[in-house]
């Protein structure tokens, strides 16, 4: 398998930045995401402070990126991220069920303020699990809910019905689902996750649903899940001027490592995660 | 006289992204600096990790920078800023024979190579003088010398003939010179200034001069020449992810601030500092 130099995790300001400056450092790039950048360029109506860009629509801005990116030859990998895990000199990403390895890390994945879920976080581990990929063999044959904020999700459920015996959707959003019939779509919101005696409870407005385990799949993770050991702020990352985190050859860059939420600073920190991911590596190709 | 919100030094990337945030902030800028923007943006070739804009020229990028100011109503106003003094509640800035006001300051004047001349430090304050403005009267009827590092400085030159009894012009550069017969233009590099009996003496390979004042004018001068009391790091400003210096009220931005020197880079620091800024005037105002 291809061990890359840097794996950068999203494409929105940050990421995209990233990859520009680390492939002109001649490094080899794995960035992944989604060729629809991100949906905080993309939704932008009109950027007002975007230097070079003068009343760029958003819209105009992913393409933007993603033109320049085609043009770099740097590829974009469509994948989600589940976890990064530190392996001594490297670094392997759980992308869905397949594992990527790079020898360093920048995260970009931006900031997603979503609240959690009551209970949510207090039986994350013991029946709670953001993972599907990670965790749908601890449910072989038995029944999991899944609540999805996105459409993208939907993937997910369908592989976790070829797993367990029953699987339960609650979708977030109000566009229609596209699921195999082996996945029972339940159209009510999830007010909490409960601790049964065997096992969990979705209560929703109507009803409670018992299941053995409960998938809660967002756009973003936390990073401290995404990264363990990772040091964090709350839904902030912890860094220093070189956008270092406490992990050596683990760097973060835009909204994910604070405010003000802004597209060029996000693009300045990427911009100098890269440097200093690339220093990170030449160095360490010295030792 | 009008005492601006926030006054912004430089016209680089750093510059101009202060600008266009600070006006989004609703706030009044003075931005200083020049419509050719920046030489070090200018004179790029072709710049491959701009985040939006793929393959941009140097020129172009600088054509768009000022196309975006004028159409946001931001005027740059063409002077070049010899000091800045706190003064309580708001800054006096120097510039030329006029000084100028605003409640907070964000310096992106980039940082300039340049290396001193032998003694220039040393005697800096002692005869050496980087303010023609600030120092011709310690001088009048006497002899200066003048060490001109591009053709801007010779208004510099000009005015102190009209002070000094004797001014000698040595520029360091190879263009034609545009001065008023008073003003002698000697084409030779001076190597280093020495203090003297009576005086200093500014030594070339072909002899030495002797003079009263001896004033060196470069683009930049050292930050903590530009602002009193400012903390630096060699020629970098110390600044914490705010881009708050020491000084209250004090923001810097870009190359300034230490490497990597890089236009996003600078660019993202530029709408950071502006952001402080405006959290800072909104602070003090509530106060
Ligand atoms: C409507 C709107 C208008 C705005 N207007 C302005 C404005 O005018 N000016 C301004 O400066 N800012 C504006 N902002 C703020 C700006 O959008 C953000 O600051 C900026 O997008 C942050 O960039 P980022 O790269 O850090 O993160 P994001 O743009 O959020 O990108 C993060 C990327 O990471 C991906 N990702 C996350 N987790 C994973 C994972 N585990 N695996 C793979 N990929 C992952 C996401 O899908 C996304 O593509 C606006 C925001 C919104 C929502
Ligand atoms: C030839 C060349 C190619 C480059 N290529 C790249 C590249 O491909 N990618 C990249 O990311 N970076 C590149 N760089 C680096 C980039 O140019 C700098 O990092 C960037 O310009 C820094 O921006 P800044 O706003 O901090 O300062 P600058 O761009 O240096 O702007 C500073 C401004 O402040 C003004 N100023 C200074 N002192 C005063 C004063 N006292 N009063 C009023 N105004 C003042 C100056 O006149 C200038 O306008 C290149 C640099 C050069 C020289």
């Amino acid at each position: 398998m291809e061990r890359y130099d840097i794996a950068i995790i999203g494409t929105g300001p940050a990421g995209v930045s990233a990859a520009l400056t680390a492939k002109n450092r001649n490094k080899s790039i794995l960035l992944l995401g989604s060729r629809q950048m991100s949906e905080k360029v993309a939704k932008a109506h009109e950027i007002r402070n975007y230097p070079g860009l003068p009343l760029v629509k958003g819209a105009d801005l992913a393409a933007a990126f993603r033109e320049q990116l085609d043009g770099m030859d740097i590829p974009i990998t469509e994948s989600r991220i589940g976890a990064v895990y530190a392996m001594g000199d490297y670094f392997a990403l759980q992308a869905g069920e397949e594992m990527l390895e790079a020898k360093t890390v920048i995260l970009a994945t931006g900031v997603v303020m979503a609240k959690t879920l009551p209970g949510e976080e207090e039986l994350l581990g013991r029946g709670v699990s953001y993972c599907a990929t990670c965790d749908a063999p601890l449910y072989r044959g038995r029944t999991a809910a899944v609540i999805g904020y996105s459409p993208r999700e939907e993937t997910e459920a369908a592989f976790l019905a070829g797993v367990c015996s029953r699987v339960m959707y609650f979708p977030m959003y109000a566009d229609r689902t596209d699921l195999p019939e082996t996945v029972e779509v339940i159209r009510e919101k999830p007010e909490g996750i409960l601790k049964a005696e065997n096992g969990l409870l979705v209560k929703t407005a109507a009803g409670e649903y018992a299941a053995d385990g409960v998938f809660v799949l967002r756009e973003a993770v936390a990073p401290g899940q995404l990264v363990p050991g990772l040091e964090t702020d709350g839904a902030h990352v912890k860094v220093n001027r070189k956008m270092e985190t406490n992990l050596p050859g683990v760097f973060a860059c835009g909204d994910l490592t604070g405010t003000p939420y802004q597209y060029v600073k996000a693009a300045g920190e990427g911009n100098v995660a890269a440097i200093s991911a690339a220093a990170y590596i030449d160095k360490k190709t010295k030792e």
